[in-house]
């Protein structure tokens, strides 16, 4: 794995669990981490439970006792990592967004359909898809359950930028992040709403804009977050505060996206709605474990049932607890590391692949022309 | 009163209900109802408890016993009845969307800026604006407790439509309603937000759609849609099914709204969401007797509050019961016509006037604008 | 009319606005409302509608002009009124509970049995009952959807007695109020459960206390409670201030129940649930408009169904609005009137009879007596 | 460990878990797990990541590598094991209910009351405790918020039992168990009652039922239910199907209980309300990672408000996750590891002790002895 922050830390985990909860036909090693600071990374390497380090990411490529390499840095090192550990034979699990411009994603993306024609596989981590509520909504879509998807409302909502003295990190400096709340969040509800819907976004008129041009350089960092000093100095905030667009699916159906870290109150709001001509689903990723949906056929009493995704008949969660036993944020990834466990065994295509990742970027990037061009309607 | 269908109604029991839960400064009297058909404007002036009854609306502008007139007709009628009662004297209150178009709306605004010299008032029928818990909300905004507002999000979620074989009514008929979701729904969310706000658009990137372009004419007619005949005549849709809309306001905030009549399950979804930098709101009129509302000053332990907008300290309801003993849609219309009165007996500008009302007028024009010009940005 | 406080008014609107939106069979008149004091009654008849007012309610029972009377004073007066006019041939509408003690209950509906003979009803004024909602909730019993029922959770929950200071009001006082939350609030609960299960409860374990002995005389009355003085004289609490009881039904279900005006933030939370075994009902009025329904047949995606009790197919809802524009407290108010005076007009028993409100009171008594002697279980 | 099903896979995780996101002042080696089964218990063994595994649990009693002792079986094992655990000088963590009955949880508790003199230390799992919402109870009512307690609401709502077919289990004979819902479901919201409130039961008034007295033997086991077959034996319910009991506590508060495995549509809700002189609480474990909170001090604009308790401030969640990135119900056992660790490398009583605990099985026992004696007040 390379990299040992917030990702690092959620990947560790999944690495660790998936096996202990469900049989997995192959049985991952955590062989090695790679960081820049080998004091940090080794410190890392032990709290995670990896058996090695390595300060150069080079150095995971090169060795022989790997196979899978799992990227969680910063977007602007997608490229240059995935691409190396693919032409080298490992099977790549990559964070999102998948990279920080469309020029990047589709070099990825052919080295990845390079790749598999060696039998080696590349998966983007959209760990949302794996949160049982949401691989639920997929489900019910897939078996026809909504008929044609007239409306898609997709929301996410944090607020943790509210404070106009939060300090700059790496999320809002483009030259790492590639854009803000855009590819940050944004890009998970472009990918659910993609995913779920079974259909892609065909154009865009959007808006950007960024609230707060200048933050504190350091300060008190507390989860993404914190509180920058007041009389230090400040630095320029290069990307996107708020992300806002309406949009076309393939299927006709009218989209409206909104993702920002300025709606005070909203923590971690990864929303998703979906109406149907026949059902409608809802999801609010702070309920995380239920799913609201809307059947038609129950009229004239229907109402939004509050499913529990927590049945065993339910994605993944007959290998957890019993039901109504909430699960948790970090249950997303571990799942991810089942399902490209298993795709790998089966010399299949793990999903998300670099090719729906790819689509994701192209959205990023209408949004981006279009809001560079006065909103007009932008071609996906 | 013009006008005795679904407005008509509200508003007959507004003005039967008002004196008996509040001090009205004058005792308004039910004087005539006013509609084409004898026999039936004679029924609902007996059902809904007028003295009287006219088939021609000009006979309620020359009657002399008559001092205000209650317009409750389509829009296409609006300018013309407005304009012919303001110039006679008569104090008006007029149902939105004002008007069918700018033009329209700004002749009756300036008719009833003229009126106003003479100390005779017109008012438009924003009605939600009197829900309690919108008002709590405009009175929290404007003692500053949200500080600068960053976000708005408006919708208006309906589902009478969903059926593709829903009949033609007036609302779906351009000539006759002006626009469809856009001006009949949407048109609530843009005065609220622009009211509870104290800030207007000053721009707009729009999409409208019309999910079914034809209907059948005649059928079952239940509330506001029913159920039309399957092998009859059908006739064009030529409003919009949905409105969708990224803004901007005045003071910087950006918006994001979206008019439909295809959200299954939402039965009427009227919701506001206000994001400050010190605290936010959330209003869903489905759940109508409370107001959300997060504190940033209650962090750590902040969270939505869900008030009941019911306290004998809140925006009317202490003329009413007891806390928790929710008010319904009606209610709204009366608190209209409490303020309204109140407004012409202390010979004051009742709100929304026609000003604010064609501001909203606006809003409408340049969606539609947009809309036809590729969702490039325009300004209101 | 007796009486023009709180429930005066609400069923004066209730008498003003039935014939507005629903077609009744017989019109009614709002002929006289009686009063101890003349200026004060005569305002209220003003105020309220009626056309002329007394001073005594005997001359209500001995005036020709007048064939029903409504009966809406406190529970000590219930039984000498009602008997008067059942025996005067007028018809009763009289509020809950029926009466302060089981003996006056018997006598009232001994009363009511003979004045039925000649043609002459009474009817007990459980209004929650005609909350669309839980007449939605007694049809989905009654058509069998839940089952056998194995469970009833009933709870009324208010909090304006929190305050150490509020004023002792009547409601404070057993000799004019029967009893404290029990019967001013319980009742509505046990009455519901009873009607909505189909079933009677057949014994109790229950607790009272009272945790604040003794109030203000006097201060600022608001709502239900106020503000006492904090050093004026203070006088005893003579009524429960809590009843929390188990039961048992005839069907085999087991109750809880529970019924407070301590419950700081719950404002009006009349609650009820229902367990059966093929599915479950949940309402609270403090969402008035809307009833939770778990259907197992839904399983495994089966949840929580938040119905809107807003549509024209559920009972009283189609004679108001649109689907989603939801109905108010006082809506129960004129639907008991329609189908009082609907009842009437047909020559058949209105429910909830005197028998109906007879059975309620037999539980407060079996509550107060099992409270009395260790919480040992009392048959009902 | 002793054990490895539901209760011994959770603990499992917690001990692998624990190091990964906590800083521990000991680092816990998972040395063995025992179960009667050599060839189950050495899979589980693997499965969960322990070292090695015994078939017969007094060789981890004996073994000097092993400090502490988890005991994950049923409760008719709990006396022998634990108190053998002790006296051997092991520290020993034991699951919920502490016993089967009064006489063995004291004799449990002095076992652990005279290792405390010798440094080893005794705790029992009531894992709720640690769910971060709950802690965040317990330090708003510690730190005064509530004021004094008026009310206490605790429910413990399943309905896996709700099919009358449903398998017989373990859980369901009483030898194995001691009880059926009030042990097993019951005891946490008794616990929880008491500790977060601060204070004691002091004595109940009961009903316990059976809803479903034979059930059959054997069939497919789901989660904690399952199917039986229809037309094999049928065996004994030896044990409650629901437990309802009002209550009174030290401080005078109120409270009623119910347990059940008969609330369809209710999965895992384990609910608390508490209701104080100045704010109130309340949570539901089907919400499990909000706590809903409301403050008098905010009137008249105050509202339950839902608390995320996800914050860095909050207990536990710095540990894991941004704000909003909800945790699952293994948390809680994490957590328990976390503290356990902490208060045996601190030399401290680690809480819930085995007096606790005893407390808890006090009040089992008097909820039985009531329930026996028509319902009659009983001490606890």
């Amino acid at each position: 794995m390379v990299g040992y922050a917030f990702m690092g830390a959620a990947h560790s985990h999944a690495w660790r669990t998936a096996p202990r909860f469900f049989d997995l036909p192959l049985a991952p090693r955590m062989t090695a981490i790679a960081g820049r600071d080998a004091e940090r990374v080794a410190a890392a390497a032990d709290k995670y439970g990896w058996e090695s380090s390595e300060t150069d990411w080079r150095r995971l490529v090169e060795r022989d006792d790997i196979d899978l390499i799992d990227v969680c840095v910063p977007g602007n090192l997608h490229a240059e990592i995935t691409i190396a550990a693919l032409e080298a034979g490992k099977h790549v699990l990559c964070e999102k967004p998948l990279a920080n411009s469309v020029e990047e994603a589709e070099r990825m993306t052919a080295a990845a359909a390079a790749a598999r024609e060696r039998g080696v596989f590349a998966m983007c981590g959209f760990s949302y898809r794996r949160t049982p509520a949401l691989s639920l909504a997929k489900r019910l879509v897939d078996s026809g359950a909504l008929g044609p998807i007239r409306h898609v409302r997709a929301q996410y909502l944090q607020d943790w930028l509210t404070d106009e003295n939060a300090p700059l990190t790496w999320r809002l400096d483009k030259s790492k992040s590639g854009s803000g709340s855009l590819g940050d969040i944004g890009a998970h509800v472009i990918d659910a709403a993609q995913w779920i819907s079974g259909t892609n976004l065909t154009g865009v008129s959007a808006l950007l804009e960024t609230f707060v041009k200048e933050r504190p350089v350091g300060g008190d960092f507390v989860g993404l977050g914190g509180h920058g000093g007041t009389d230090g100095p400040k630095g320029p905030v290069t990307v996107d505060d708020v992300a806002a667009f309406t949009a076309r699916f393939e299927g006709g159906a009218v989209g409206v996206f909104e993702a920002t870290r300025f709606a005070l109150g909203r923590k971690n709001a990864m929303r998703l709605e979906l109406n149907g001509t026949k059902a409608s689903l809802a999801f609010d990723f702070e309920d995380m474990n239920a799913l609201s949906f809307y059947d038609r056929a129950d009229e004239p009493n229907a109402g939004f049932r509050r499913i529990q995704a927590t049945e065993p008949e339910h994605p993944y969660t007959g290998n957890w607890w019993p039901v109504g036993h909430g699960l948790g944020y970090e249950h997303g990834f571990t799942h991810q590391v089942v399902d490209l466990v298993g795709s790998i065994a089966a010399g299949e295509q793990p999903e998300p692949s670099f090719e729906d990742a790819l689509q994701v970027q192209r959205v990023l990037a209408a949004v981006e022309a279009s809001a560079a061009d006065e909103s007009r309607w932008t071609a996906v």
